[in-house]
C-alpha cells in the first residue's frame, strides 16, 4: 500500500511480555515503529515497573502504558492459561481493543494465546466460525496472502469457504484492487484433492469473489495465478515453515558460493522475518497481529506497521461487509443454527467455552 | 550412495509413451542413462513402430523393446483408464517387472496411472495398506526423504506409521546408515497437530525405527533433525511444489541481481528437476519410479539411475523385511482383518477393485 500523505492516527496495544526476547526487544520495536510513522501511538501493556522504563520517556505522549501483571508463557496450554489469567498482558491488550482504547493489538507471544484472548474479548465476525491467521508472502509476481497458517489444525469445507471470503476482503486492502482467490490442492483441475477440497471448491465457486479454482503449492511462491491462497492451518503452517527453511538453505548456499551480501539480501527480501511483520488474525472484530516469537526489534516494528495498515485500510469492516452477504444468504437458506456458532470440529473450544466473553459480542 | 566398482546388472522397463514430451525425450533419456551406466539395460515399452526407432540401434543389446499399443493420457481418470487398457504401456511395463523380465519400471506419465498399474500387477508388500511416493530432497544438512508426496490425498495414523517404517528402510539404502524418522506436524512437542498426527505419533514411537518425534516444515529444507519426514500425500505434494516454486523464485531474483550462472547453479543444485530423478513408489513388491511429467532427457536418465540404485540397494526386500516384523506383531495382537487389506479410507479403490490382479500377490 502506498504511504498516505496524512495517515489516520492509529493506537496499537502492544503485549510487552510476549515473545522470546521480551520486554527489551519489544519496547525497542515500538520505538522504531514510532520513528517510522508519526501518526502511530503505542500502548505498552505490562507490569508498571517494566512499562515505566520506556513509556512516556520517548516521543512525547505517543508511547503510553497500560498495566497487566500476568503473562502467558510459551510452554503453557494457551487456552487454559488465557482463561485462568484475567490479568495477562495479551488479555489486557485485547480488552483495550474491545473498549476502543486501542485500534489494534499486537503480540509476539504464543499464537494460541493471542487467538484465545482476541476471541474471548472480541468474539468473532458474524459469518466466520473460526478466525484464521493470514500472512502476506513474497512471490515472483507480487505477493500472495496465505491463510490459515496455523490457527486451526483442521478445517472443513465450510470454514475454507469463509476464509476465502475473508482473505479476499483482506487482499483488496493490501493490494488496492480486486484479488484472485485460489484453493490449495493437488492439481489445478476441479475434483483434485481430498473430499474437503472438493466440497470447498464447490462452495467457493458460489461466493461473490474472484475464485480461480484449485492452485498448487508452487503457485504460492510464483504468485501468478492467485493473490490469496486458502488452506487449512496444518498445511498453511507447514508451507510457511518450509519457505522459512528454504530461505535459510539458499542463504547458506549463496554465502558458500561467495555471492556478496547485497545480492543475497535482494534475493531473500520479503522473506526476512524482520520485515514480514507477522500474521493478521482474520475473523475477529478488531485488528490483531501475531508476530514472530523470535522477533527482533525491527520485526516488532513491522508487526506494528502491519497493524496500522490494517486499521487504516479498514480490513475489519470490509471483511465484515463481505461476510454479511454470506450470512444473509445462509439465513435465507436455513433457519437452523446461527452462522456464527462455535465450530463443531474444534473440540478444545467447544468443550471449554470462554467464561467471560461478553455475551452480545461475536453474535450475529 | 557411492558408485559400486562392478555394479549389478539391472534391466529397467521404461514407459516410452509417458510424459509430456514422449517418446523422443524419453528415448533420449534412456540413451543418456545407458551411456552413464554400463551395467544398465533398458526395455522401451511402446508400439513397435515407435520403439523400433531406437531399440537395438544403440549401445548394442542394452536397449531392447517390448510391445504395448495403448497409452493412458494425462487427462484420463487414471484408475479407470488403467483398468480399461490392458495393453497400456504402463501396464505392460508393470507386467514385465512382475514376470521378472525387468528389475524395475519407470514412467514419466500420470502418477495415478503408474500407481494403479503397479498395484494391479504386483500387489502390495504385506503390512503396507497403500503405497506412498517418496522423494529425496536436498537439505542444508544432507538430504531428506519426504513421503507421501501425492499417492494418497488422505492418510490415517496407521498408514503414516506404515510409511515411517518403509521410509526408514528406504533411507538406509540411500544413506548407507540408520536413519532418523520424523512426523511432519505443527510443532516439535508431542501432542501438537491434529488428531491423526497425535495418534500417528504414538504408533511411530512403538516402531523399531529411530523416531525423532514431530518435525516442522522448516526441518525439511534444513535436514538437521530427520532424514525421513512422513506426512499425508496432500501435505507432501504441497511441500514438494512449494519448494519447486521457491527455487524458481530465487533463481529469478538471483538472475535479476546479476549473480553469475555458476553461483546460481551451485545454489539450486539438487532441486533441479533434471537431477531429482522422480519419486520411488514405496510399498509395492518391485522398484517403480515415477518421473516428472515435464521431464527432459536428463531427468529421464536420472529416473532410470534412481531405479537402478533402488534395485542394487535391495530397497524392496529391505522394506519388506522391516514391514514383516510389524505384520507379525499385529497378527499376534489381533486375528481380525489382514494387515494388508485394502484401506477403508480410499473409496475409489475399494469401490472398484482391480479385476485382473493376480490373487495371491500382495497378500500377507
Amino acid at each position: 500500500v502506498s504511504p498516505d500523505p496524512s495517515p489516520r492516527e492509529v493506537c496499537v496495544a502492544l503485549d510487552l511480555l510476549g515473545g522470546d526476547r521480551a520486554p527489551d526487544v519489544v519496547a525497542e520495536g515500538a520505538r522504531l515503529a514510532l520513528a517510522d510513522d508519526s501518526a502511530l501511538r503505542v500502548t505498552l501493556v505490562g507490569p508498571p515497573e517494566v512499562t515505566g522504563r520506556w513509556a512516556g520517556a520517548d516521543a512525547g505522549s505517543r508511547l503510553a502504558a497500560a498495566p497487566a501483571r500476568q503473562v502467558v508463557e510459551m510452554g503453557e496450554d494457551p487456552l487454559r492459561a488465557v482463561r485462568a489469567k484475567r490479568d495477562a498482558t495479551v488479555r489486557v491488550a485485547a480488552r483495550l481493543l474491545r473498549d476502543g482504547a486501542a485500534d489494534a493489538m499486537v503480540s509476539m507471544g504464543s499464537t494460541g494465546a493471542t487467538l484465545a484472548a482476541a476471541v474471548f474479548a472480541l468474539g468473532r465476525l458474524p459469518g466466520l466460525t473460526r478466525p484464521a491467521l493470514a500472512v502476506a508472502l513474497p512471490a515472483a509476481a507480487g505477493s500472495v496472502i496465505l491463510l490459515d497458517v496455523g490457527a486451526n489444525a483442521q478445517a472443513g469445507a465450510d470454514l475454507l469457504a469463509q476464509w476465502a471470503l475473508a482473505g479476499s476482503a483482506y487482499a483488496e486492502v493490501l493490494l488496492g484492487r480486486a484479488s484472485r482467490v485460489g484453493l490449495l490442492s493437488l492439481g489445478e483441475e476441479t475434483g483434485k484433492g481430498d473430499a474437503v477440497r472438493r466440497e470447498a471448491h464447490e462452495l467457493c465457486a458460489e461466493l461473490p469473489i474472484h475464485f480461480v479454482g484449485n492452485v498448487e503449492g508452487g503457485d504460492i511462491p510464483r504468485g501468478r495465478r492467485a493473490d490469496v491462497v486458502v488452506t487449512d492451518g496444518f498445511t498453511g503452517n507447514v508451507v510457511l515453515k518450509v519457505l522459512e527453511g528454504a530461505v535459510e538453505l539458499f542463504e547458506g548456499r549463496l554465502r558458500a558460493a561467495g555471492v556478496d551480501s547485497s545480492a543475497i539480501h535482494r534475493t531473500t527480501v520479503g522473506f526476512d522475518p524482520e520485515r514480514v511483520g507477522g500474521a493478521l488474525l482474520l475473523g475477529v472484530p478488531g485488528v490483531c497481529v501475531v508476530g514472530h516469537g523470535a522477533a527482533t526489534a525491527r520485526s516488532v516494528a513491522s508487526s506494528l506497521a502491519l497493524a496500522a495498515t490494517a486499521v487504516r485500510g479498514s480490513v475489519v469492516s470490509r471483511t465484515a461487509a463481505a461476510l454479511q452477504r454470506l450470512v444473509r444468504a445462509r439465513r435465507e437458506r436455513s433457519g437452523e443454527k446461527s452462522a456464527a456458532g462455535w465450530g463443531t470440529d474444534v473440540r478444545a473450544w467447544r468443550d471449554s467455552p470462554p467464561t467471560d466473553r461478553p455475551g452480545a459480542e461475536g453474535g450475529p
